[in-house]
């Protein structure tokens, strides 16, 4: 409650977006709200997801009507009145630094815990390498973002492979700017001018491909070191240290015309030539879209979402509501094999719809992985949920 | 021989380096060396090819008593005495650069035609592709490359994407210092400030792999883009332009302990991502080592040292020397399934020597590709011939 009062009387705006967003009981709202609700109660029956590029945004631009499609998520004054969230395979800065530009983009309140990006999934890892020397790579703030899930021993890959000399042979051929990092994480590890470990002799534990590497000829040779060596690049094999990617996309609509090569296509690369110069082919595991577990997740939050709809009314019964189903999650994306595959796999109450502002621009359904409802742009898709759950 | 004179005349070292080798008749070397020809006369009976990476050089520093190796193979005035060249999966800068770079760092006089790299066999595609756009992609001057070798339309990778915005959707976190060209080549396309062709429009009908790339994120987006298109990124699917590679290296020893991957393993990346978002399998041409044709033209580049030599003499039987046979060629070099693998597939007169400064540590021969012998260093191997030959 506390969280929530401050937010009401947030005076900035980024104070207002590292909270909570602002909710009100669906008991105050219009009278063909009132039908939004299944019978046992006054309770929501729905939540959406939201994909972010193809759907939203297309680079950093909005598409498909998608500021008018957020903003009927709200009040007239507003305050969130429909629970929804973003649910992305994106990443590389901090989920409240991407609720604060997407806010702004987008012109409407969104709060740290509606932005679910691929490596937010990280998070669960922490009891396991906390306090383990662990590499980040990819493009953004890779070891902020880490370091933001509580991770102790964190270095960016670019700052991994200064500590060795000549590990890149082609790095007099390059000139990186190397991300500073002004935030307020500047007590975190990768930060710290005298590093309480010898990247020469602690070996690392886990490796996590956090967002879409920039520089693959670099990565995909320093992570066989690592890999290899178990841990220390230049040393004899080892076994192979844990490695993680936050997503699997082959490929992602971005703003050229045609589709971009993604995470996943690093992905073969790396498995592809570590399984030629490595005995043992390569161990890893993916988060991200189509995996079932993704949209459980953000089933939680979005109940999490809900219930603070009801925290603020202080009713007795927030316990019993917060664990309560929704009848229906709408999942909006524009990636078929991702987005459409993925809450058809998680099934119950998932209910996929495509749109044809990204991935996809198919005149019919997807013919291997067809959604329960295609449109043209998420505006579309937002009023047949609001139409469909008013009726 | 005008060349010849000139050269004798040469007034500086870069203007004896752009002519051929400074040779002296064998009749006129000392008594031990008459012995190294065969029962048909005056004629040199073998000549070296000398691998570089791991065997003469180690990045930039000489190993294995080069320097000392190779000034045996002139006479105490500097005049080559045996033919001899460089056989490298190595490149990126033209011939003539690369023997002056050579030169300098090993304190002997080598000439442009000693020199034969990866991307040599690329002349030979001129008829085909003289006048067509073609992109070249790697380290160093690949552009500069090719236009030397008389290629009228050829962009660099780094020009080539430039045309097409955001086509690599990375290049924001990237800041590349695009090298600018400061040779005599400033007449050649690529340098033209008002190209007389439209990267938009003209489609690219071939691509070489010049020397290893630098940025294989990007590389492989684009090389993507263009083989899938039929030569014009983002457009309809189209017949994949020829490929070319000027080796397939997977590893090579760099300064690094470990070996460094190389422009096979790049190729694999290419490869096993193409193959997954395109219908029909990657078509390429790999050269360099073991490649057999390799060692063939460098028999044949040997003769044409040798008949240099005796060009000197103004003998009459210049051409029917010229066609005859060396009794041995040896291949010295530090990879077992490049030097020597491709060594042995090309037969007679080649002998393989390995050596255990670069690739190849073993005690004894190595197992899958076995050399004709085994030593430690480029100058033992030296050591061993010419007490050979003079036998």
């Amino acid at each position: 409650m506390r969280r929530f009062l401050s937010v009401l009387r947030a005076s900035s705006p980024a104070e207002a977006r590292r909270a909570l967003p602002l909710c009100r009981p669906y008991s105050l709202l219009q009278p063909q709200q009132e039908q939004q609700h299944d019978q046992t109660g006054d309770r929501p029956s729905f939540g959406i997801a939201f994909d972010i590029d193809g759907v939203i945004l297309r680079g950093r631009t909005p598409i498909g009507g998608s500021p008018q499609a957020l903003r009927s998520l709200y009040t007239d004054d507003g305050i969130l009145k429909i629970p929804f969230l973003f649910l992305t395979n994106g990443g590389g800065v901090p989920e409240s630094k991407r609720a604060s530009e997407l806010s702004r983009l987008l012109e409407v309140d969104i709060s740290a815990p509606q932005v679910v990006q691929g490596h937010s999934p990280f998070k669960r890892l922490l009891s396991r390498f906390e306090n383990e020397l662990i590499v980040a790579v990819g493009k953004g703030e890779p070891a902020e973002v880490m370091s933001e899930y509580g991770f102790k021993k964190v270095l960016s890959m670019d700052e991994y492979a200064s500590y060795f000399d000549e590990i890149d042979p082609l790095s007099q051929y390059k000139t990186w700017t190397v991300r500073q990092i002004t935030d307020n994480n500047s007590n975190s590890k990768p930060r710290d001018p005298h590093p309480r470990f010898d990247a020469h002799r602690s070996k690392v534990q886990a490796a996590f491909i956090v967002s879409d590497p920039v520089d693959w000829g670099r990565d995909i040779q320093v992570l066989c070191d690592i890999l290899r060596s178990g841990g220390l690049p230049g040393k004899e094999n080892g076994n192979q240290p844990p490695l993680f990617f936050a997503s699997d996309d082959l490929e992602y609509q971005a703003v050229f015309p045609s589709e971009r090569l993604g995470m996943g296509a690093f992905r073969i690369a790396l498995e592809s030539i570590f399984n030629r110069i490595n005995q043992n082919p390569l161990q890893y595991t993916s988060f991200g879209k189509p995996n079932p577990f993704v949209f459980q997740n953000a089933e939680a939050v979005l109940k999490q979402l809900r219930s603070n709809i009801f925290g603020m009314m202080l009713t007795e019964n927030v316990r019993e509501m917060e664990g309560s189903s929704f009848k229906t999650i709408y999942m909006i994306g524009d990636n078929p094999s991702v987005d459409i595959k993925g809450a058809k796999k998680a099934g119950r109450p998932w209910f996929s719809i495509l749109t044809r502002t990204g991935v996809f621009r198919g005149k019919e359904n997807h013919s291997e992985f067809p959604a329960d409802l295609v449109v043209d742009t998420v505006e579309e898709a937002v009023d047949y949920i609001l139409r469909r759950e008013s009726t």
